[in-house]
């Protein structure tokens, strides 16, 4: 087997009212100011873990996290010069993609000499001195398994990737039962993002075994949950499989990443904000029947962990497979095309344009992806 | 789902001449003071590692080591006063399951005010303060992956588990062309261990999804390679699909770990000095067996992860199971008897005083086990 660089949180507590432990966490217990960074929902379920590490001899600053969409760089820069100003030695992150992506980056930029603007890319941050946990509260973006962040520069209305492995966190509080409150619609497009992930890692160029395990039981644990949990929010056992499949998920991205839906939904979230689960679940199915040529046997695979049954050639599994996502992403209630979304014909070639832009991802990618496949992939979903 | 710890590197480098990247590794690169503790056989493999290393302006010092058998108290205080003396921050342990322990707690104990003594158990270690690296070259203990290391006290004969957070390494080499020259009897031996890892967290009474899958395509990779690896050494997709195994064996100890398999062979290693492995692989069917009666449903389930593919109940799916783990074992020429390794019948009583004294394991046995049903299992296996 091919060498592959695993990296993971050190520690990942996992499970229903995990959270609550934070406060006795060492990494806690050895610190002595602590920043959170809490999604505005999420305020109320966390108090109770600040209110305990604040009775102590600890200092405690709460950030709420309210900005709408997509983290902008001016936005990240207001939260820095907070944490700046704190000087924090551990963080903590509490919220989905966005919340812990701006949490991960102020763990390695606060009162550190390189700025946002310089770090943009892979592997050029220098080192993080801030402890760091991630608390996800979406199933899910996987940011807390990863070393990646992403941010919208709004000076060229672009979504900048920050890699490095110092973004890993070092512990991770996995609590489903955060999850819960999330609404159906919000539920459907990080879980299709999360599902995204397992299957653009298993089809990858660079697959390998090692993810692979992670990849098939994330898309098994989401495609036989998601739709319930979207039903009833309170089904904590549909909460607890996504929360354990968008964590397999996570733990794709680092060694082995996603590929063309991430690429091409790169200008729909940058330039047309749409929300980035949305963005990828439209995608997903027209891209996968794009690619599955360059790797039936994979693409059948895929669409085994998704529950299909029936019998047949790779081809005819990995297109039921594909059905299966499309039949779980219209009872969760999702747009089935970009029309809907309100994007127009006349920017196809724009957004291809940013796809094309976006090597990083698209080089994972089964089969290689032009400019005009690209537009032909958007036209289908018009 | 309940609360669980999940504990790891937080840096995996898994593949085919991982090994040599080391001296590159970010962690290397931070050290001044390298300790490396380096298995007998395997200093021809490592030591490009060490003369990359030294050709900068950091220091090294390579201990061999050469004790024969499960490691003692002695031998490690041998061990620790080297390294006491040289102040290494940074420690590489490159071996074997007595290695990779020896090397964990050297990290630990160094310049530490705690003696090997005072941190025997469950989380009494006080911290780690040197950096740890661990390479496997068996699949295989998993003692890379877990926070246990086992030593010998040799003034009461018995095995002595110090378990802590702080014995998971930062890094881990995963290289399976350093596990290619172990003799067949070992590669056996170890292999049924990573094996028993597996099943006995899949069959725990702990047991957590979160876990689950570790367990299940652990099973599954020993069971289909472990002859073949046997066969023929070279055969780098067999050694490279056991040491994948063996890791996520490794990954169940931490969170779920073993049970009576590894309880019941407690006496056979610490008074009759039997190999951890063998004493594992002559145990585990005639437990299973004793255990399935608890839980027909997961030994089922196990019995299908080994590669069972008969149609019947939950009982006889599972009795396949056993009867598959007896094949393999006998094809990789391990015996199946306790007479065979020079057990005789006066002992077995001694031998299930000590197994009924390793309450940490037996508690996670999925059906109770008395010091009658210990000596009744020792009896089946003469």
């Amino acid at each position: 087997m091919n060498s592959i660089i695993l990296q993971q949180p050190g520690k990942i507590v996992f499970g229903e009212n995990s959270v609550l432990q934070i406060a006795d966490d060492n990494l806690i217990q050895s610190s002595k100011r602590i920043l959170f960074l809490v999604a505005s929902p999420l305020l109320n379920a966390v108090q109770p873990v600040w209110d305990k590490i604040s009775s102590t001899d600890k200092q405690v600053v709460v950030i709420e996290y309210n900005f709408p969409g997509e983290p902008t760089f001016v936005q990240f820069d207001t939260l820095l010069n907070k944490s700046d100003y704190f000087r924090p030695d551990c963080i903590v992150g509490v919220g989905g993609g966005s919340v812990l992506d701006c949490a991960k980056l102020l763990a390695a930029l606060t009162e550190n000499t390189q700025r946002l603007e310089e770090v943009v890319g892979i592997g050029i941050l220098n080192g993080r001195v801030k402890k760091l946990i991630c608390v996800p509260t979406t199933s899910g973006t996987g940011s807390e398994m990863s070393p990646n962040a992403i941010l919208l520069n709004e000076a060229n209305e672009t979504k900048s990737g920050i890699i490095s492995p110092f973004l890993v966190p070092d512990v991770c509080y996995i609590d489903p039962v955060l999850t819960a409150s999330l609404p159906a619609s919000l539920t459907a497009e990080t879980g299709m993002d999360a599902l995204s992930h397992c299957i653009e890692a298993y089809t990858n160029k660079f697959a390998h075994p090692a993810v692979d395990t992670y990849a098939l039981k994330g898309i098994e644990l989401i495609a036989a949950n998601l739709q319930k949990a979207c039903e009833n929010g309170q089904n904590m056992e549909a909460r607890s499989a996504l929360s354990l499949g968008s964590m397999y998920g996570g733990l794709c991205l680092g060694p082995v990443n996603t590929s063309a839906v991430h690429a091409l939904s790169y200008g729909l979230g940058g330039k047309f904000h749409v929300s980035h689960g949305l963005a990828n679940a439209i995608l997903m199915p027209k891209v996968l029947h794009f690619n599955m040529s360059a790797d039936p046997k994979r693409h059948a695979e895929v669409a085994r962990a998704l529950g299909v049954k029936i019998e047949g050639t790779d081809e005819e599994i990995a297109l039921a497979g594909i059905e299966k996502i499309i039949k779980i992403s219209k009872a969760c209630g999702i747009p089935q095309r970009l029309t809907e979304i309100g994007i127009t014909g006349e920017v196809l070639s724009e957004l291809a344009d940013i796809a094309m832009n976006v090597t990083r991802l698209l080089k994972n990618n089964p089969r290689e992806v032009t400019k005009e496949d690209a537009i032909e992939i958007y036209k289908k979903l018009m």
